[in-house]
Order: C-alpha cells, then structure tokens, then sequence
C-alpha cells in the first residue's frame, strides 16, 4: 500500500500521517511506502517517509508525486479561505489549477486508477439554506474558496466517471478544537472559547451565544478520511461529494459542555465582545446538515462537544487541562 | 451599446445575431457595435457588424475580443456534449478554458463590468432526479460536457461576487424544434419528428412514446438570451444560475400537436425503431423542472408544442408546411 499525502504540513495532513504511523496500514494492508508533500517541509511522521517540498501549481511537479502510483492519494493541499478571498489569482491558481494538475498527472499513466480523496468544505454552500443542508443541495458557494471547492468537487466526479481515479470528496465541518495558537481566520472562536480556557489562558467570544455552526473534531476529521480512502466507492454511485455527519451546536451549548469538563472558572476565562464584522460573517455560514447519507455509508462524528473536548484534553493536552 | 456574441456561427449565436440586427437596438438601447466571432466565420447579420474568426482558448484571443469593452457579451460558444464526451481534451479546453480566458480577460481590465450572458445547460444536472428540478437542486452532472457547464456557472456566479462582470448563466431546455439538417446528437429525435414531417419527408422515432423531455424553442431561447441581458439583476443576489421555463412534454404529446397543425399525413411519417443505446441515454435525462424562479424574473417559455411547431412554420418554413 503506497500513500501520497499532498498539504502534509498542513493541520489535517499532519495528523493524519501521524495517524497512518500509529495504524502501520490502512484497510487491512500493510503501508509500504509514504510521501508527504507540501509547500514547506513536513514533519516526519514516526515511521520511513518521503519528506517533500512542492508546489503542486507548478507544472511537472504533479506528475512526479505520481510517478510511483501511490494506491491512495490524500489530496488535503490548498490555500485557506480567507487568503483565497484576499489573493484572487493565488487561490485559483493553488486550489483550482494545482488540483486540475494532480488529477491531470493521474490520468496521463495509463491503466492507473488510484483511490483519490479529496477535502473539501462545507463552504462549497451559501446561504440561503433550507432548515438543514443534505447531499442534493446546490452548491453555490460565497468566497472565491468556497467556488474553488465546488469545481474541484465537479472534476472529482467526471474523472471518476471517466475511470481515471476512484474519487471521494468529503466535505469537512468546521474543525473544532483546531489545535495550536489562536488564528485569525473569522471561525477561530469556535476553537478559541474552548481551547484557551483548557489551558488558563483567556478568550475573546465575538459573537451572540446563540450563533450555531457544525463542527467534527481533528480526531473525527482523521477518521472520514481513513474511511473514505478504506470504504466501498460504488454504493456512491455517480454522485462522490459528500457531507460529512458533525454537531450542530451553539455557542452556548459548547459553553455548556466546557462547564461540565472543567468548570466555572474555565468558562469564566471567555469574555464576550461582539464583533459586528465577524458576526455578519457567520450570519451566512450553514449551521445544520442532514448527513443520512455518509452516515449510512458508515462514516462516524463525535457523540457531545464534552467527547470532543475530552478527546482535545487527552490529544493535545497530555490528559492535564485547568480545571479538568 | 456595444455587444460581442461568441459561438456567433452556431444555431444560438446566429439566431440571437439575426433578432439583434431587426430589433437594432437592445433595451432601449442602439445597438453602436456588434462583434460576432466563432472558430468558422460567422454569417453577416444584415446590420453593420465585425466578423472575426477566433479559438477563445488560445492565450491572447479573449483580451482582443473585449479590448473595445463590450457592454453586453453574450458567451454561446462551446463544443457539443456528444463531442466534450468523445474528446475529452478538447472538450475542457474549449469549454472551461475558453471561459475562463474569456472571464480573466474581463477582469484585467480595471473599472470594466460588462453584463455577462453565458448559455449553460439542463445538462449542468444528473440522475437521480426529484419530480421537478427547481434552482436549489445540486448540478451533479453526468456528462463531461455537463461538468464544464456546471464549473463555468460557479466561475460566472463568483467574478459576479467579485465585481468583475454582471453575469447571468441560463440553463437552456432542450432546443425544439432545432432547424437545419438532422444531426447526430442522441436528442436530435425530438426535432426531427417534427421538422421532417412539416416538409413531408420520412423521420425515425427511436424511443417509446412515453418518454417526456423540457423543451424550449430557437424563438424562446433568443427571448431568454435577450432578457437575460437587459433585466435588473439586483434581484437574481448570489445565484446568478437560472433554470430557463419551457414545456415538459411527451413524444406521445409532441406527435399529437403535429397532428392538430399538419394533419394525421403528418403523423405517418414518423416511423418508431427503438434504438436501446438511445432509449438508455434519453432515460438519464431531466424530463420536468420547477423555473418559477426564472418565471418570477420575466423569463417566458412557449404556450404550446402547437405554437413551437406554427413559430417554427413562420419562421423556418416562410410561413408553409405539408398538410398545415
């Protein structure tokens, strides 16, 4: 089993090749070889790797990440939405045009037809949504991040078509807790109210408690990804995208579950001030999924924001949190 | 006003280039310039007008096309599904490419936003369909033809968000009753049943009387082209991507409005010899939409398939058919 991870380096990437060196196999086979790529130079994982350093954008490079056919190809790679929206032609040009290349690179060596996974985002949506989003909505997205997603989506399922690859396209909930320093992106409270705290240190809510989004954990995240690589593709059909099963909930409610982990004085840590731009931000952003569909397929989310934030606690915390 | 058709040689672009050139003006407007290009020298449309003969997918091309900012463009060209099917280069450099050259060549040049009117396609949708597909259905094509159409509509739909152009994608039923020789497209049947018959000549029926289509004709569609280019868009918000209204019709009601204008000698020269490869294909078409959206905006489909066919006698035919 040959696997090729592309956005190595990245949040999702480097966990999940921390994970596949934990497993030493994916599906049952034994992983004989696996390269991780990325624009900076990843982490080695704890098991034999191919470190790489690469811009998928750039032509030629695609085809030598497939050179070796890699039997499963993680596509993960790509610039993040609020820098796809500031830098029109870089996002195009890494999202759309550096996935086209890889997708490209494949379909040149004949007789190949590898795995191909592919993480996209549920910002591949725009409002207005019905009461709660399922795998026959459009998707008509509001960034330039979002567009790039749903067109990638489109190739995904024509190559598939085709035979070229066996492709999924997994449509990723907010991540939360996302693990590291606070960042700017405008969804980081999400993460930032409830990680923070965790560890003494204060946080800024910037919208109404009452502000609901759909989140999976990194944990959950890791294992959409094991199983769209692992699963059975032709119960898909024509239709590859899916939305991936996650929690709907407010702020109050992950709030509430924090309490119940660690504790007054960690909730005591937040302190609300609206912000009225990343409010309106958020006012767009799907709150509810109807995810029947992955979940018939077998992919598995977080049972409780408490399960998250445990899991968050023994993941990245050692076990040890304030107040837990 | 100054207006720019591509695909100005094909069946739509010529059409639209001929109501132009009658009506001489659009919106209110006078119509100052008209540049119709296509890959073959387009036909002179009986007013003043540039022709030019161009591959929008070669680098260069779309800049000279809009150097003279157009107004209006009315982007019709494109390569036909049975073709984006068996040429698959071609069909994504014509089809994506060609766009998307077009769009960038728009936004380069600072402070100009023309109204963008792009043919996109019913094709934009795949199987598995609801009772009627309304704007809110995912395009999950199953055509590589479709898959360019589907991505075009997102790039239209985000350098709309963008400001780079005011852009309108419709979504053309199936065109009936399609002049010209009897062509080779799989959905070539449901004009030919009617258009031969009219000028007494022999045409064959390959699929069961009960299958059901949406059909609009040339004189809709070039209605569509027009309002789509001189409506108010405010109201359209994000989703600039339209499913154009038209008529859900049978074969079996198709073939009973022949026999009502051109009589039951009509109706004996249809000849029915199911083709099973052509049977299995039409089955995994779109057959009933919900345009009220499009029906809210002012577009306007056919009445009738007997005013399609007496539109087509008028205007095709110089006003005389067998037996009407």
């Amino acid at each position: 089993m040959r696997i090729l991870i592309t956005g190595a380096a990245g949040m999702i990437g480097r966990k999940l090749a921390e994970r596949l060196a934990r497993d030493g196999h994916l599906g049952g086979q034994a992983i004989t070889a696996l390269t991780l790529t990325d624009i900076v130079a990843p982490a080695a994982p704890g098991i034999p790797a191919t470190l790489d350093v690469s811009d998928i954008a750039n032509p030629g490079e695609a085809a030598r990440l497939v050179a070796d056919r890699p039997d499963v190809i993680f596509h993960t790679a790509g610039i993040v939405s609020g820098e796809a929206e500031s830098d029109f032609d870089k996002g195009y040009r890494v999202n759309l045009d550096g996935s086209r290349l890889l997708l490209e690179a494949i379909r040149q060596i004949p007789g190949y037809k590898p795995r191909f996974v592919f993480t996209s985002s549920i910002a591949a949506f725009g409002a207005p949504y019905p009461e709660a989003i399922d795998d026959e909505f459009i998707t008509a997205p509001l960034t330039s991040y979002g567009t790039q997603k749903a067109m990638v989506e489109l190739l995904l399922a024509d190559y598939t078509r085709r035979g070229f690859i066996d492709g999924v396209g997994i449509r990723l909930p907010t991540i939360c807790i996302r693990p590291g320093k606070p960042n700017k992106a405008a969804s980081g409270f999400f993460s930032n109210i409830l990680r923070e705290p965790l560890v003494g240190q204060a946080a800024v809510l910037p919208v109404e408690g009452s502000v609901r989004a759909w989140h999976a954990s990194p944990r959950a995240a890791i294992g959409f990804l094991i199983h769209a690589a692992t699963m059975d593709t032709p119960p898909l059909g024509a239709r590859r995208n899916l939305n991936m099963p996650g929690l709907s909930a407010t702020v109050d409610e992950q709030i509430d579950a924090l309490r119940r982990v660690a504790g007054e004085g960690a909730v005591r840590l937040i302190s609300k001030e609206i912000d009225p731009a990343i409010a309106r931000m958020v006012d767009g952003w799907p709150r509810n999924f109807d995810a029947s569909r992955a979940l018939g397929l077998g992919f598995r989310a977080d049972a409780s924001f408490e399960e998250i934030i445990r899991n968050h606690i023994v993941d990245e915390l050692e076990g040890r949190a304030c107040g837990a």
